[in-house]
């Protein structure tokens, strides 16, 4: 992206706000100071700047001579829109050429094409939210799911944000009172009270570790559960999987080893996105595309949320499977033992496997079982949490929450130690630092050019 | 499509406005009587039946205690709106999952999904314009260059509709006269003076060939000029599509019959779309395959606009042209003669060919002549024809003006020869019901269910 650019405001923008395609409408957005004056020179007798705000109006768009469309435009005056600028949203047919045409027009008026995320941008820089506000728009139009849509609008409404800043302004309170110290260091005085700054850290250091566990709930919720079907060949990996996704992508059949890659597909499940691997057997692979394969899975479980580890019961002894649990454990997934085939063993086959943990048993094939499996793992991803608490879902939020709490714990750490006050106050104002990059009142070009180059033209 | 439905105007009926996918907005569109009711049903402390029309709010989407989105609401009161009903245009993030829950929401109120067409069907049936008005909506939405865009902006705003009903209105108070008297038959009376009505009848005919002229125009306008690229094989006419396309799509090669296959290719030419169709030479074919590309090619020859005959200068004498153009002629398109690889010859060759008319010299190869040609075949677009003026375009309403005009000529030989008040009165009752099934004073169920349903939802 062009930094020079999207950090200008004194432009005016203008960018197609809809999706590209045919449709019965479009609509081309303008803002900026020029946004009334450039929807002015494309219609006649109109002077949208004499025209209240939050009003729409009907009118022909002219290049010239030439009638473009007949057209709704809507004015939203400066601060009360979405930038905080005037803003006029140009409402035409729906014709990918008309509305090429208009934003050629546009440009040709004076207007500059909007940088991915500039409108969004320039809401931020104007103060209508914060920057994980700002982010939140971006996760909110990508969310696809119930969850993911829920934490993304909590996000956009203030969510832990909020929180935080109140916690953090108390915090530069403190910070102040202490760098004051240090200019009075000759003198030994004491401005900020020891005790009340360690219970504000303390604090901190909770809200941040409750925000810092959510997560994982967060990033599930987010972009899904990464979710490893093993086994041994034929388990009946790919029965299972097709049974859960309720149709037929996963090749099946009975020959062991059929599976060689890593087959992905998402289900909803009660609203919750999980990502489900099928995998290759683990075995000595006999043959070099099959070991590929191997390997992948190996990879997958390295990566994967939850493991469900499956067995054929008819072929696996309650000592194999012992064994084989114990390799499993050395993932960090959480491990589900999945006995198949229950149907083709008696019931007191089954109780021999009466002392593993979190072993479940199903039939894939007939179908035996699958809903108490889908309950339990449902109960995997909210485990100890309740699904309308704040969550954390942004990676770059949770790694910052991280670098705040580390220098949060070694200030207190700095007291307890009657460590100089210097150093607690360099602990703290790392930690300030970090907080503030979330909410965006400490950036970088960096940080915001990364930010904001993910969003769409348009956003 | 399911007539019952849409010719039911009491439902307030919802669908996406925008195009599918993702984007910064979406739009969701209500229109109806409940349109205002069902928005407030939404949302919470507010009641837009008491809002000014024209105006746009702001408000959170809630699907009971879940907020679904923040949402800027437009208010249009009937009949100042698209359909002439009560409109609401509800605008969110443009999040597929988020413009899903939402139309299911207003589903779940009492809404009922809008059928193909059905918004244009409401404004057509409401009287906010007549029935090829509505098609044009249609027309400038799939419009994707400068001349379609223009014929159908041009239909849209009443284009040759508005004489049409002007001459047809004049037509119907003659008509009356003609129904008096043939009930008063047994006095022999004359209500309609004769002479003025045989004078509006030939100016319909007039008006209406002047249109049906037009279409030739019009259609190319909208659906591109058919252009056969023909020629033996090997005079170069993959070549001169490659080099009007400034791109290599079509194969090219030395081989007499390498092209078997009929390849199509569009371009823009000063705004006209031209549909160039290159073919298999026409030889005898020395397989079945390529028999098989000499016969497309001859059919294509019979559905062309224009066909491009390219001779090698080098291999075809002026005698060979004259007898290979005799075959062209059969065709009825009109035929371009272009001498190709003009380079490789002397001017005094080029001499030769003096006496051919429409023919014109090229070098495909090295680029020499082309922007002449293609000067050549934009002439023949619009040959005798003015750019501006009102053009038929659509099928439809050319074959209603056809059989508009046999009835008006009937009639007109009917007082010619005599024939009875009866014979004529049925003509101009004819002429009356094709005229009015273009601007829709004449409908069925099964003309307009056959028009609407090409619409897309929500348009």
């Amino acid at each position: 992206m062009n930094r020079a650019q999207i950090f200008d405001t004194s432009d005016t923008i203008v960018a197609l706000a809809t999706p590209p395609g045919v449709g019965a409408i479009g609509v081309v957005r303008l803002s900026g100071v020029k946004a009334f004056d450039l929807a002015g020179s494309v219609v006649r007798k109109k002077n949208f700047r004499e025209l209240p705000s939050h009003t729409v109006h009907f009118a022909s768009i002219y290049d010239g001579n030439r009638r473009l469309d007949e057209a709704v435009f809507t004015i939203f005056k400066g601060p009360r829109s979405f930038t905080c600028e005037d803003v006029v949203e140009i409402s035409v047919h729906g014709s990918p050429y008309i509305l090429e045409e208009l934003i050629q027009l546009l440009l040709r008026q004076g207007a500059r094409l909007a940088r991915p995320g500039e409108f969004t941008f320039r809401a931020f820089i104007n103060g209508r939210f914060d920057l994980s506000q700002a982010e939140a728009v971006a996760d909110l139009i990508a969310a696809d799911n119930e969850h993911a849509h829920r934490v993304a609008m909590n996000q956009m409404r203030g969510g832990f944000t909020q929180e935080i800043a109140r916690l953090r302004t108390q915090l530069v309170d403190f910070a102040s009172l202490l760098e004051l110290e240090l200019d009075f260091s000759e003198e030994d005085v004491e401005f900020a009270n020891r005790k009340e700054l360690i219970a504000l850290l303390e604090q901190l250091i909770a809200v941040i570790g409750h925000l810092q566990a959510s997560f994982r709930l967060g990033n599930v919720m987010k972009n899904g559960v990464s979710t490893v079907i093993a086994g041994r060949p034929n388990a009946g990996k790919s029965t299972l999987l097709n049974a859960l996704l309720n149709e037929e992508k996963a090749i099946v059949s009975h020959i062991p080893g059929t599976t060689r890659d890593v087959i992905e597909d998402v289900v909803l499940l009660d609203g919750v996105k999980f990502r489900f691997f099928d995998t290759a057997g683990i075995r000595e692979a006999e043959d070099q595309i099959e070991a590929i394969g191997v390997e992948r899975t190996l990879a997958k479980m390295e990566q994967a949320a939850i493991i469900l580890y499956l067995f054929d019961l008819q072929q696996t002894s309650p000592s194999d499977l012992k064994a084989e649990l114990s390799l499993m454990k050395k993932h960090n997934a959480e491990v589900m033992l999945v006995g198949n085939k229950m149907d083709a063993v008696s019931t007191s086959d089954l109780e021999a496997y009466a002392n593993f943990e979190n072993l479940y048993f199903i039939s894939a094939k007939e179908a035996i079982g699958l809903k108490e499996l889908q309950k339990e793992l449902l109960n995997r991803v909210f485990a100890g949490q309740l699904q309308d608490e704040t969550v954390v879902a942004n990676a770059r939020h949770v790694e910052a929450l991280s670098k705040a709490n580390l220098a949060l714990e070694a200030a207190v750490a700095a007291f307890g130690n009657q460590l100089s006050t210097d150093l607690v106050a360099q602990e703290i104002r790392s930690a300030l630092h970090y907080l503030g990059e979330i909410t965006g009142e400490v950036t970088t070009d960096d940080l915001l050019g990364n930010i904001f180059s993910k969003f769409c033209i348009g956003k």
